[in-house]
């Protein structure tokens, strides 16, 4: 077998499944190994940003990492922005990224580049193929560092003539492998119990990370139940369990100001998988730390901790073990007519979300109704933009369909975040992936339109204006949409957004709907 | 003034007065700053890609840097594979890159980065603002340096917290800034005077960079009027003047057989701003060095250094200053019809191309005939594909627009690479740009199906055929052009495609023709 087939069954046999690919030249015979292995799926797309973030929306649904397959250094560096936001989310990613083989380098053909200097600000491993014979111990090698304590991205490098080159017969056995975590001292928990069993009213435990899933916030739940202690969770969560069978927790706000009134008369903040509340954005004169003067700050785990074995003992030293938590029961907003703005979306998206349904919300300032909208919904996940970088929703939304089929996916982008990675919408089509697609189209970078006022700079100047309007031409994303042949619709008014949304929820496949609000 | 202000100011007073932008809200002082400068021209992109792409265009025919406003280092990532080519090309840049103030950065907030290793790969120069007094001064050693020997991407580093802060009274005058190369030395002139002199028919100089506008190719003629040698052009000309009043170059071919095809009788080659030629990508049991065996190389002159007067002392050593060089009389093929092919695509642009247009190729596979058949056309640049990295064309296509105006540019595109940065459509749209966009549509990435052949692989399993085909569902580039806002048309037959093209020609403002080959 050749190198590129010893990487492929390495890399199958340590559990990985799905690879998203953008190949080149120089990797064609890896698609063709790929290509080759029993249960490995391939899903295309058309610019690497949609694959890595499609691998994150995978990691943060299945706790595993998909694979990259991404053509030389500009590939990868396609794909960089995405990375950071799987960064911020502890996503494990794997990317196969090709190299020219070794005796074209010293030649420095046109699209050489510096591989490793491209990954370095995004992978916690990196590794550059010398032969052909350690492809396989690579690739599971690969698996294991992108599951690693933290989890992270975790780059191989194989050069074409690793790829050709004959690999003998190497063992590619050996089980898939798992996640791993590091326990939590107990004299942590214990100290964190003393906080939170005398803080009382005054204490709160703010969840993220991994412990935003169900599991994690009953634990919780348990413990407000026990000790009267608040439950936050961070503002950027990268995959919640929320809705209705659930603990309500506080989501941070975004906005500096309205933390601290959220954090106000909070004395003992507890960190479980989450980090410290700071500023999104530095302000002329205003802080960058974002907890209340006086609260005290203590960590009970981070990432790559077993975060759920800690809260599970916190709860038992709290006597939480058997409290009962306040749960949320089932309820529904009403279905909206009239004017469609965003509280509307946000109420329709409330009353008809299905049971078990993933939402990727990268709506940016047309966002929080919705979120506000399902906290009684019927229990789904909610995944967010974790790391600043637009582009994530859609692409997510296709990695989130493939890691989860039979559940629907709901993709919330505003009109500005969506078009950085619009190619994901032809991935969707392709894959059939069950997908409903919101676009808030308020025609600007509205956000910036907010942040200007913010920073203390009055009232732009036209020239600076241009820079935060979508308008002239107006973004067609109905057109946009069929250009890569998804079915789409618009809605004006609130009652029709309903009818269209309910209509595509109901239906299999990819389908997108433009509001404009 | 503000460290913004001053920055700005240093920009425009170095010459700098284009600047495209994607700015977030650490850039919000910046936008100010920009729209306030006059003479400045903020161009706005919806993806950082199409930014950089759009300098590069715009360096190629000013030689000056265009500058870049990016957010943060995920925004400096997106911008990154077009800085590839910018890079391959030779092309000045500044790019100015927000960061957070200096306070908020121990806290690590979600997009804080590393943006000085992102950066890395493709800067040849990078500073980090540290008091906003160095602001003017930084804004100006940013434009010498991208202007330096070899020209370069010089990155600007801004802190959230300069920008704001109070720079005093900086001297922002100096005036413009100007390219710098180095001389060659009258040793190496002499030397390539002997090559070409003995070298009589089995010689050649091989132009490249920014050899190839009109006057660097006339001395070539004039060379050979005086010697015998061959001229050939590199594969992937910056930015080539050529058509009706130029000599005939000889363009290398891409794939290995026929360079040395086209190579063989050589037997000694000067490099004139051109780099050795060498494969694309390696194959299995073929070269990566294409010269034939036995040919010697020397090099003339390369980055950095004065070709055009080496080339012009070369001429007076050979005699040749006053030699009439053969010129190319214009002579367009006829207007085709019947079945579109790509040949008839580039029949059709033989016939209608104005005076003094603007090509942008990345066609990949369907590019040739375009070249061949405007080879008697009325003078014009044509700009390729220096880097091998997709999402040239579209951006590329933008940047000369604004660099040009009251000349029209002609972007042919691959559907494939037209994908990665299609988001350039709307920018074309906002500015009113005069480009006319032909996309071949062969609904697949043709050159991997062909490459995926010639490493011997044979027949792709189905799984690998996905990777490579762009239909099911096929991309509509008529729908896609309309939701961007520019006007577009489908051509399936010679002479409907000619007729399109020509209406399109005449009319201002972008248009987008979508070819079905």
């Amino acid at each position: 077998m050749n190198g590129a087939e010893a990487l492929a069954q390495g890399l199958r046999s340590a559990g990985l499944d799905t690879v998203f690919a953008n190949p080149g030249t120089s990797e064609m015979h890896l698609v063709g190994a790929l290509a080759a292995v029993p249960g490995m799926r391939l899903v295309p797309g058309l610019f690497e940003g949609v694959l890595s973030g499609a691998a994150d929306g995978h990691a943060r649904l299945t706790g595993r990492p998909a694979g990259l397959l991404l053509h030389l250094g500009p590939g990868l560096a396609n794909a960089t922005a995405n990375l950071h936001n799987a960064s911020r989310a502890g996503s494990p990613v794997v990317s196969i990224v090709g190299e020219h083989r070794s005796s074209l380098l010293p030649f420095d053909p046109p699209l050489a580049s510096d591989i490793e200097a491209i990954a370095r600000p995004y992978a916690g491993w990196i590794r550059r193929l010398e032969r052909p014979e350690e492809a396989a111990e690579a690739a599971r090698a690969a698996v294991a560092a992108a599951l690693g304590t933290p989890a992270r991205h975790a780059v191989l490098i194989v050069p074409a003539d690793v790829a050709w080159g004959e690999a003998g017969l190497p063992d590619t056995g050996g089980g898939p492998l798992a996640p791993r975590v590091d326990p939590v001292p107990d004299a942590r928990i214990e100290l964190m119990a003393d906080m939170l069993r005398t803080g009382g009213h005054a204490a709160a435990l703010l969840l993220g990370g991994t412990l935003l899933d169900g599991r994690g916030s009953l634990l919780a739940g348990r413990i407000a139940a026990a000790t009267g202690c608040r439950v936050l969770s961070e503002t950027f969560p990268t995959a919640q369990r929320r809705g209705a069978g659930l603990p309500y927790l506080e989501r941070l706000p975004y906005f500096p100001a309205e933390v601290l009134q959220t954090l106000d008369g909070v004395r003992s903040l507890v960190l479980a998988g989450a980090r410290e509340p700071v500023a999104f954005f530095g302000y002329p004169g205003r802080p960058d730390r974002l907890v209340p003067e006086g609260c005290g700050v203590d960590r009970l785990c981070g990432p790559g901790e077993d975060g759920h074995a800690a809260l599970e003992a916190l709860a038992g030293l709290l006597g939480a073990g058997s409290a009962d938590p306040v749960l949320l029961p089932e309820q529904r907003p009403l279905r909206p007519e009239g004017r469609l703005t965003v509280d509307a979306v946000g109420q329709a998206i409330g009353s008809l979300l299905p049971e078990n349904a993933i939402v990727v919300d990268e709506a940016i300032t047309s966002g929080a109704p919705c979120y506000r909208f399902t906290v009684q919904a019927p229990a789904h996940d909610w995944l967010s933009l974790t790391g600043g970088s637009l582009g994530f929703g859609l692409p997510a939304a296709l990695g989130a369909a493939v890691a989860a089929p039979g559940r629907k996916v709901l993709a919330l982008v505003g009109d500005g975040s969506a078009l950085y990675t619009n190619q994901a919408l032809w991935s969707l089509a392709r894959t059939g992936a069950d997908v409903v697609v919101v676009v808030f189209a308020n025609r600007a970078y509205r956000i910036l339109q907010l942040e200007y006022a913010n920073m203390g700079l009055g009232s732009p100047a036209p020239a600076a204006q241009d820079l935060m309007r979508l308008d002239t031409p107006d973004l067609d994303f109905v057109s946009l949409a069929r250009g890569f042949g998804i079915l789409a619709a618009r809605a004006d008014e609130a009652g029709e957004f309903t009818r269209i949304l309910e209509r595509a929820l109901a239906e299999p496949g990819p389908f997108l709907i433009e509001t404009v609000v």
